[in-house]
């Protein structure tokens, strides 16, 4: 990778008002009580209103006002960006990418645009290929996540499905994240030391499927979404556990330098079998699931943001994601400077 | 990018038997002549059977065969491989990501994969990214263009749909080219010196925007392909000649010293107009399009394929692919080793 990469600011975007079990439970007829104990997420939001099913916020949406926020913080303007990179599963469109809509929204004309299409891991696959770009040519990149998955579900009163559609409902979130990536070394940014970003487990089935079927389709024979949630609660601590070796060996650090982590942001008992995986009694977490649910690619950088407000310079800090779809995974040793 | 990159082998993949136009017109009741004035293609080959509408190759299989024919030209073992980079417009499903399935259809484990979403500057977009993913960690990546567009449209008999179907299909093509990339120079091999990957015309509408239903839904409002033919036959000639010239001077090459171009792959009249556009009367051109139709990601590794064949030491060529979606222009130059 590049020598030198820095997180000079960062940008958020959750779309609406944030939606809490109890209005998920109303909405769907779910038992509240048994969807909690499952999911570990208090509220969430969403980019379509549950009621009408009309998409109140598309992807380009989210991911452009995720942008347009960091860059202002970092002072910057549209032409002072050479490249952007989004990692998203949930585009707008198989085409155009959605990066060039966002790119134009934001008044970015003449640049490298990348849309890695990704899960979970997506949000630091982007920040690697970020990392990778930044060079003479290069030298401030745009890096975003985000994902709209809610806007793909079938939202029916069916009661055969209304189940299936409430418990991942329960559990996902949407959002972006954005990211100002410099080579130049700013005060106050986080450095990006290694980025590990490596698929494994060959041959293991996957444990999540997303078909698209394009806006809600009662008829489709497929479920849209399929689940292992068997498999992700058993694979995802350990590949977390080898995603933490890995990256601090990479970087040549002790695990009992790092200060923060930023732990996979999978809902429900996952994230507390990470921790007791990783036995990391003297780190901070920093977590956000419980507040915006599964937010797919715009996670870690939601994560990164709550670590922008914390982190001293010296302090170091490790982000793990791992992707239980084909399964990926993931992680980035970050140092304040 | 990295220093030095080298395509030491290509790999294609074709699905079935040629369809012809003749075959195209019986099926949907498509007048020949009028249709071939409009495309300028003789057949194409698709992953799906047109009377059946059964999906004969996923996108994997045809990535996955592409990958395999280019590592067995280059004698390479899975274990070889370093890194795997898909561009692709018509991924297998959301999530997983198809790159992942083609590394486990592949045996390769343990390696950093990335799957652009992208139109038809997506295999130069992916070279682009593979070239600056070589470095002393990765020596040797796959990189593999595919599209399996058809299998999303709808194959109906509906009178309404015949002509727009008929007319989709006679323009589109299934496949798969991939290349095996390495940093270390190898003799017959050919020298990738720079890429361009430039997102372009700032506010200009789509010219092509691609929805997905998934399978055949006859009963979505929406149509799943709109194209702009007169923005695409009067921008993609422009953006084609921007980026011969603007490649030529990142490389420090005169137009008069190459030998091949590879021109975009577009259907129809757009070929020639590139060609008028570009003025090159002594350049070779390198094309595929009329024997395998707009195969999108695939076509520009198709090409690769073929000019392998060709290219001498020291001989010079350039490839163009122009993106009509939101527009991109993206070429690279190449030489013989």
């Amino acid at each position: 990778m590049s020598p030198d990469a820095h997180i000079v600011s960062t940008g958020t975007a959750l779309p609406g008002e944030p939606v809490d079990n109890e209005a998920i439970a109303r909405r769907f007829g779910t038992d509240v009580a048994s969807a909690e104990a499952f999911i570990g997420t208090r509220q969430r939001h969403f980019a379509v209103d549950l009621n009408t099913g009309q998409v109140t916020h598309t992807l380009t949406d989210l991911g452009a006002q995720a942008c347009a926020q960091a860059m202002a913080r970092a002072d910057l303007e549209p032409r002072d960006v050479d490249f952007l990179v989004l990692g998203t599963s949930s585009p707008d469109a198989l085409v155009p990418a959605t990066v060039n809509l966002i790119a134009d929204r934001l008044g970015i004309d003449q640049v490298s645009t990348y849309q890695l299409q990704s899960g979970c891991a997506g949000a630091l696959q982007a920040l690697d290929l970020a990392c990778r770009l930044l060079d003479e040519e290069h030298l401030i990149g745009l890096v975003v996540g985000a994902d709209v998955c809610v806007k793909h579900l079938v939202l029916d009163r069916n009661t055969n499905s209304v189940g299936r559609t409430g418990h991942v409902l329960f559990g996902a979130g949407d959002g972006a994240g954005a990211a100002v990536l410099a080579s130049e070394l700013v005060p106050g940014s986080i450095a990006v030391r290694r980025v590990l970003n490596r698929f494994s487990e060959l041959s293991r089935t996957p444990g999540q499927v997303v078909r698209w079927f394009g806006a809600a389709d009662l008829a489709h024979p497929e479920q849209p979404v399929e689940q292992d949630h068997k498999a992700i609660a058993q694979r995802v601590p350990l590949l977390a556990r080898q995603a933490m070796r890995e990256v601090l060996g990479m970087t040549g650090w002790y695990q009992a330098s790092v200060s923060y982590l930023l732990p996979p942001q999978l809902p429900g008992r996952v994230p507390q079998h990470v921790a007791n995986e990783l036995g990391l009694a003297d780190v901070t977490e920093i977590s956000c699931v419980a507040d915006v649910g599964n937010a797919g690619n715009a996670l870690p950088f939601l994560q990164l943001d709550l670590l922008r407000d914390r982190i001293l310079a010296k302090e170091r800090a490790v982000a793990i994601a791992i992707e239980p779809s084909k399964w990926i995974k993931a992680a980035v040793t970050l140092e304040g400077m």
